[in-house]
């Protein structure tokens, strides 16, 4: 007889869907569409040059090394140029609290692998990156959400949470995504101080840290969590799992992130790590190495400030002179993205329907709310992506989007109650 | 408080231990070892010049979409050569039934992902892959192994297990890993059978098979599995999913491995993937298919098949000169590994201690077979590779092994009975 796969799929892949970013940029591989969908780097600003040269120099210096088997912790030098960069914000890290990912997407495989048994509850933000749901869900995750606001996760409204007894906390401090909001640093100190009194770990993703456009870097999670709790050792690491990448700085399309974490922490996620691919390109690692090196990366990231910046401004403005005064969004401070609440009664769901026909899209906000998430607020929401269209597709772009807006706008808005 | 993080891993983490082919990896670093042990290709055959030109090429014409993210499934023009390719072996496949992972380690374990709650019995070969049994590992497989002789896995002995009920069976035809056999036509077609009569889905593990030194390509299992069930379109999979890898031809640096399966199978297996690391790398994907294009990898591998049959041969003939006869090996008629058999009484693990004072490496018996494999049996084996030292290192190290195995050898050996 002929197998029926479906019979024979484990109990965990039962609710999995196909997201709907991925749906998405499907649609938006229309040339004709101007997608603020996905969360993608600016193409037009990948150092081109300065890639041909270090893939020529590591083919001809290191070939043998970038072509063959690798160690699952990563390449040593990535390592420690990552360890060097960080400590620059604080972070005290030595190579082996370091490991290098496939993306830091797969550190959040890793981490959900490592930590989530089923029907264990995760602490995520309501809304939370829908590409951390996707992979803790694999492992059966619950999800208590708890809400955030301008100033990020509401640490105020933590502790009936806490008690609960989550296996961990999932933030995003830094231009969050989707919201585009920035955990204040008294939130900072407060979530780091609950966390070390109830004892449950913090994972921080921070994938745009250093791409803030204006006011001043503030302090990890995993730095103050370090400054609250005395420790031995100079370097070691505590409650905070820490996690960033290339694909925003350097270039997505090479895979490379990387988890910071307490040495046995590390070891354990090494393990996982060579059942999961036994080590993330050797290739894509030196090369990302030699483009980086000798403080290219911080210059690059410097023009890239500037880049953003400029896009993220010129989508404000398009958005002040185009949408009806019924529509909000955030105003972020760096990153990649902004976030949009429509008035009560309307649906982002209906309204890329309609911005389709326009040719234009962007995320809905369902997608970024866990399944015990505020679902009928959800809807209300949606996310959009500044870092990847021109300028004036940009401004074109948010045109084509008020005139979906206008359609879909409720007649009587004005005069509704308050929900 | 800080954390106990050990008290916070999930169940499936609690019986992981580092896999011994790491461990020795570290040991083997030392470059006074002349190492047997990893299954790593030979550096000095990579096809350096043609990677640079690749590279070249892909930066100069194709940045934006080498170094932006991509599509799960893979890049498409990959996946049509692949399909392109394995067409000539006979494998009907469309674009929709590869998919591309980050090697054919992330295949296992994403196979684990969909297939395996804890508990689930796997059909395993013993001796088997330890890759295989670690990425199954981190799903609670549980394991029934079935012996594996000089003609592969013994089909004979196969249906009372399959009536146990197994999830699916994990095999590998050609020049087996560690046995370096290769599993016979006649035991192909009865393997087919049951799989079809007990509706018994077949895991077809292939890194190897373009590496053959003599005889006749056999036909893969996927292969016979569509001859042998009538099916409805003509491009339609059944039973068996079938795995490969560049890792051996071109470079296992890139991680670039491949699913091929029924469409139903690979959309599941993206969306796993799409959870584990959104995607393989694009750079090395896209380098990938620059290199191979225009058949310089059926080239390429037809100088990697001269050189791997001269170590081979070298390696049989120091094998056949310097060690005693109460040894036994088997003779691969492809791959890279050939599988060594220790008199009763001795022990691989005790022996390669032995055999690292004398500056020579490989992986003990006993990490390829299942826990319920024959453990008794399996001390008595070691796996030694023979396609990453060069010709004159295989001759030395295995004299130097030679010495080892002399040390270690019962003094009353001839004498004893047969177990």
């Amino acid at each position: 007889m002929s197998i029926a796969w479906t019979s024979r799929y484990a109990l965990r892949t039962k609710g999995i869907k196909s997201s709907a970013i991925r749906e998405l940029l499907k649609l938006t591989q229309n040339p004709e569409v101007i997608s603020f969908a996905g969360g993608l780097p600016a193409s037009d600003l990948f150092p081109i040059e300065r890639f041909k040269e270090a893939c020529r120099r590591v083919l001809e210096q290191k070939a043998a090394l970038a072509l063959q088997y690798g160690e699952t912790e990563g390449y040593t030098p990535l390592r420690e140029m990552i360890a060097r960069h960080i400590s620059r914000y604080g972070i005290k890290a030595q190579t082996e609290n370091i490991l290098i990912t496939s993306g830091s997407q797969q550190a959040l495989d890793l981490i959900g692998k490592l930590l989530i048994n089923a029907g264990d509850q995760v602490l995520v933000e309501a809304p939370t990156y829908l590409g951390a749901l996707q992979a803790f869900n694999l492992y059966g995750a619950a999800y208590v959400s708890v809400t955030s606001d301008e100033n990020g996760l509401c640490s105020d409204l933590l502790e009936p949470s806490l008690r609960s007894g989550p296996k961990f906390m999932y933030v995003l401090p830094n231009f969050q995504n989707p919201g585009g909001t920035t955990l204040s640093e008294e939130r900072r100190r407060t979530l780091v101080m609950l966390a070390n009194r109830y004892g449950i770990p913090i994972v921080e993703d921070d994938p745009y840290g250093q791409l803030r456009y204006e006011g001043e870097h503030l302090p990890p999670l995993v730095v103050l969590d370090r400054e609250n709790v005395p420790r031995d050792g100079g370097y070691t690491l505590g409650n905070v799992i820490y996690l960033s990448t290339f694909s925003k700085t350097l270039a997505p399309g090479l895979r490379l992130g990387w988890v910071v974490a307490p040495p046995e922490v590390i070891a354990k996620l090494v393990q996982l790590k060579q059942g999961s691919d036994l080590h993330t390109s050797t290739f894509a690692q030196i090369v990302a190495y030699e483009v980086a090196r000798d403080n290219f990366l911080d210059e690059h990231v410097k023009r890239l400030r500037v880049a953003y910046r400029e896009r993220r401004d010129v989508m404000l403005d398009a958005l002040a002179q185009h949408f009806p005064s019924e529509v909000i969004w955030t105003r972020p401070k760096g990153g990649l993205f902004l976030w949009v609440t429509l008035p009560n009664g309307m649906d982002a769901n209906d309204l890329l329907r309609e911005a389709l026909k326009q040719n234009v899209a962007f995320v809905p906000g369902d997608s970024f709310f866990a399944p015990n998430g505020q679902d009928q607020e959800a809807r209300r929401h949606f996310r959009m992506n500044f870092s990847y269209a021109r300028p004036e597709e940009i401004r074109e772009g948010i045109r084509r989007l008020s005139v979906a807006v206008k359609t879909k706008l409720p007649r009587s808005q004005a005069a509704r109650p308050a929900p």
